[in-house]
This record gives structure tokens, C-alpha cells and sequence, in this order.
């Protein structure tokens, strides 16, 4: 089992309070348009994408106290969340990570928007920087 | 004056306490070999890169006590330090961001790694995620 090669930085998660004020400031800072508003009740979040290259910024916004988003903003304030790391089959990545002793949330993807699939590594195997992998089925 | 489009984000750099433990863990994780240890003796860091797609994920670990990445680490801890957008030519993006009116910590770039041109916009426009604009003259 040969570990998969990292594709990309799909993408960069930032944790606002406010999306509405922070689109508005993205759009200005960054100089182009996001996608259209998308939620995804399932996690609690409201989110907005900018695309830069090959990777989407995305904002997120928690929408209710319970998720885990909701907790990061409280513990942490606003700010980059995370970065998701594509690969091209992530269960195969995942049982590779894990026999190289790198330790996974959990071992069966979750669901996000546009069908991608994550799964979450532990936080203190990355000092501090919350990595995700993600497998994009429509390579989006 | 129109905005340039950015286009990759070109790097993103992880702060970290020990860079030798983070190598080796950051190795193991991505399953990729890094570029040999830098030294950026100017900005009190030391430095690791790994290339993921069009982007540099670099662990970064302050060698001086009065280095910006040492402020960084002491008040925020490990994790997520800022990330990098690519873009064609950074006096001209630095004077149209000022023109919409984006607040930038230096209007003059300093120098980076590998001859990189780096600009930071001001942290409260863009809601605690640090970002930077960079002109990489070797496309590297």
C-alpha cells in the first residue's frame, strides 16, 4: 500500500462571525467574485468559496452553538480553520496514514458540499494546523 | 488601474516550536520528502517546504525572540500563520488593494526566500486569517 502523493491544497477553511461583512471585505481584498451562498445544515455552517487557482478559499460561518465550528470560534476566535489536502482515494489514504501511525478522527469519510469527502486528522499530529484530506468527485 | 487576478495561493506557513519534530511528523503526514532546511536569518526564522500541487506548505520556527513569528507564536500558539496569494505584479496589486481602500501593513515589499516579494495586508481586513500578497519571480 503505497501512500497516495498529495494533489493539492483544496481547500483553506476561514472562520468568520459575520459572512455577510466578510464577503464583502473578501471581495474587496481579493478582487474577484465568490460563488453563490451554500449551506450545509448537517455541519451548522453557512459558507462562501472564492477560487484561487487550483484551491478554494472558503469562509464559513457558523449557523448553530452545537458544531464544531461553533466551538473553534469560540475557542480560537476568527481565522483559518483548516486546509483540506486532496487525494485521489482517500479510504485507501486513510488506512496508509494510519499504518504509518498518524491518527485519523475518524476512519469513514463525512460528507461536505459538492459531494467531497473528509476525513479529519488529529490536530496535535500537525502542531497546531487543523489538516484535513478531502477526495473530490467531481475534481472540483 | 484594474486588480490582478490572483493566481495560486502560493504558500502557507504553519509556525511551530521545533522544526526538527514537525519535519518529521509533517513527512510521515503528507508522505512526501520536503526541500532541504532554509534559514531566513533576516526575519528570525528558520524554515521547511514542502510542495503540495502549485502551493508551498512551510513549517516555520523563530530562531529570535524579537522576530514577528515569535510574537506570533507566543500569543496564538502553534498553527496556521498566514497564507501567500500569487499575484503578476505586487507594487501595482499593493496600489490598487490601497485604492479600493484594503489597508496594507507596508506599501514597499520585503524580500522572502527565493527572491519573493512579499506584502501583508492588514490582519483586521481580513478577520484574523493573515494573508500576504507575493510575487515570485521564479514562478517557483
Amino acid at each position: 500500500m503505497t501512500p497516495a502523493v498529495p494533489r493539492r491544497v483544496h481547500h483553506i477553511d476561514v472562520v468568520v462571525r459575520d459572512l455577510d461583512q466578510a464577503e464583502d471585505r473578501y471581495r474587496r481584498v481579493l478582487g474577484i467574485e465568490p460563488l453563490p451562498r451554500e449551506s450545509l445544515p448537517g455541519r451548522g455552517i453557512d459558507l462562501v468559496r472564492f477560487r484561487i487557482g487550483e484551491t478554494w478559499l472558503i469562509l464559513v460561518q457558523p449557523t448553530a452553538d452545537d458544531s464544531p465550528v461553533a466551538a473553534f470560534l469560540r475557542e480560537h476566535g476568527e481565522g483559518f480553520f483548516h486546509m483540506a489536502i486532496e487525494v485521489e482515494d482517500i479510504e485507501n489514504e486513510a488506512r496508509s496514514l494510519t499504518a504509518r501511525g498518524v491518527r485519523l478522527v475518524t476512519t469513514e469519510p463525512r460528507t461536505g458540499i459538492d459531494g467531497w469527502k473528509l476525513i479529519d486528522i488529529e490536530l496535535d499530529e500537525t502542531f497546531g494546523a487543523m489538516i484535513q484530506l478531502v477526495e473530490a468527485p467531481e475534481k472540483t
